[in-house]
């Protein structure tokens, strides 16, 4: 999507034909910066440091970082090596794993001379394919939001909640849950968008509200508690949000309080949507509660990073000092409070049977 | 309760024997401060910049108000004045309005050469009240939590959830809904708070945490969005918040986000309850969906306070430049999702009928 009227995607191949170019999402909203991946490790920092997020991303990135890997040396060892180090970096997104066990498949067989230049090939076509990807959850979940445009007087914008950053920042470009807004907007669809602040990496407030408004999508910055209210007073139309893992039941992880807004949707008789590629199922988990949910830097939750009135950047204490802060990234959200997932092959209910359906159907 | 071992209450008469003083709550945690009033106009603005909030002790500080504002001119024309200036510096608590009210009824039948005495005297029995109604909520409310300890192995803490602020710096001491936390902490009782830090305005993380942390109360601070994934987890025993306003058919205004975890802790079966002051309950309302509820600065939600690594205190903006927030105060937890309010006169159902009855026999 557009930056300051250029196209940009968050991952691509630099000018030097062989390292890797990522904006450092660390430095947003308040500076946009480039920074380039030069080795696998780096790639891997860019990860834990979360330069890069979003599922589909740290997959896209993995991905780079293991032809950065083969580059240094294509040997069986470091392919291994670097598969390991990289998988552990962050521990719920699902995709993250699923890109590295593919191009894993993709190079293993290969004599280490081949690796490098096939690694480079996949890593090029997986970025594009989730560009596709992407582009196609918007295609689906556009007739959503047309439906609720129908049944609202003329130029009465549809009102859309989302939580986290499942934007086009979270992947290659369009996002997951921001690529029917996207098209919607673009479609001149009036949309308005209920932004979590999503604390307490502020992802929402930070990220989401920045890529809306770079490309002109109205938004409002609301606090986690309020979307409750919102929903209360039918203040919002539909919820869609991204997930970091749906497993074979339909159940959702997604950063930590999408589980009350889904709550709050189902009191409330809003459609609560999820947006995901096929690669963020993990089949191989009958149900939410066996996710392992990481537990980040209690600092995240004490501190806060913004703009002072001078625009430089300072971190800030914000709590009563000698207090301690408990930090779970993520939640499950079972799968009888989700209305339907939103995929690249279309909408599907969101229970085993409708899943296992769809793939079998698309296989 | 205590503060670096000394004995606070939140409002007393200063040692002049006519002005007020107050701790002012907008330089927590930052900073103990206390600060003076001298007039009818400073304890409007004292409640209006929230240097006091909470439900009790907004309605202490009004009544104060008054025995400023006669001791300056005692005429009918300058306490109906004052009333109505008071009474229009919060929307949503009820306490304001009783408190005046109440204050109101005994003064204007007097001549107003006694109004000043007898309105010092109403004020500081008032603030006296308060006292005994939160120390009685929580000989009730220890009950509670009394019942949940004895099932659990000896030594392993009672696990208590609590939003916003509803602590001894809410009221004028004790609490509404750290009463009973305290009253616990006090016995040898093992508690842990789990202090929602309650955004925008962060009352929990710096307010909660703080008088937590002054009394030595074990308590870890979460944002918001982790109580749902908490009470999964069953690591919630129980949910204790305050409330601005109780409608006669039990629903609870209480700050936004409330209504979220009410939800939350409905769908685990974790007991949900609502200390409040029997002022707090507004019988002239039917249901909550009638009461006012407070849009506050979109300053707080894209700005945040706190210290600077050198110990200075600054404000950062933290969102995209350019997005627009809202910021609805408070929202409203239907009945049917509060176990039970827990009052100065014992602990009752949510519903009609239990708070009539209570309220009959106790006239």
């Amino acid at each position: 999507m557009k930056i300051n009227d250029k196209h940009y995607r968050t991952i691509w191949l630099a000018e030097d034909g062989w390292s890797v170019e990522i904006i450092d999402q660390t430095k947003l909203p308040h500076h946009f910066q480039t920074t380039r991946l030069t080795s696998m490790e780096a790639a891997g920092e860019a990860i834990i440091t979360m330069q890069v997020r979003g599922a589909p991303l740290i997959g896209a990135t993995a991905a780079y970082g293991i032809a950065l890997a083969m580059r240094q040396d294509p040997s069986d060892e470091n392919l291994a090596a670097a598969v390991d180090h990289l998988a552990k970096q962050r521990p719920t997104a699902v995709n993250l794993r699923w890109a590295l066990d593919a191009i894993n498949r993709r190079l293993a067989p290969l004599p280490p001379a081949d690796r490098t230049v096939a690694a480079y090939a996949w890593a090029g076509d997986n970025a594009d394919a989730d560009v596709e990807t992407c582009r196609l959850i918007g295609t689906h979940g556009i007739d959503l939001i047309k439906e609720i445009a129908a049944r609202k007087p003329p130029g009465e914008p549809v009102n859309i909640l989302t939580h986290c950053n499942a934007g086009w920042i979270a992947c290659v470009d369009w996002g997951t849950a921001t690529s029917p807004i996207y098209q919607a907007h673009d479609l001149a669809i009036p949309v308005h968008v209920w932004v979590d602040e999503t604390r307490p990496r502020n992802q929402g407030a930070a990220l989401t509200a920045y890529e809306l408004g770079a490309h002109g999508v109205p938004h409002t910055i609301i606090v986690d508690n309020a979307g409750g209210h919102l929903m209360q007073r039918g203040e919002v139309d539909l919820c869609i949000v991204g997930t970091d893992r749906v497993t074979a039941n339909g159940d959702v992880a997604n950063k930590i309080g999408t589980y009350l807004k889904a709550l709050a949707a189902h009191d409330n008789g809003v459609p609560f949507y999820v947006a995901l590629p096929h690669s963020t199922i993990d089949w191989s988990l009958d149900d939410g509660m066996s996710i392992p949910i990481e537990e980040r830097s209690a600092d995240e939750v004490l501190e806060m990073t913004g703009r002072l009135c001078d625009g430089s950047v300072a971190t800030i204490e914000i709590a009563a000092p000698g207090s301690g802060a408990a930090n779970p990234a993520f939640d499950v959200t079972p799968a009888r409070l989700v209305t339907a997932f939103i995929t690249e092959r279309g909408v599907v209910a969101a229970n085993r049977e409708a899943l296992s359906e769809m793939y079998r159907k698309a296989a």
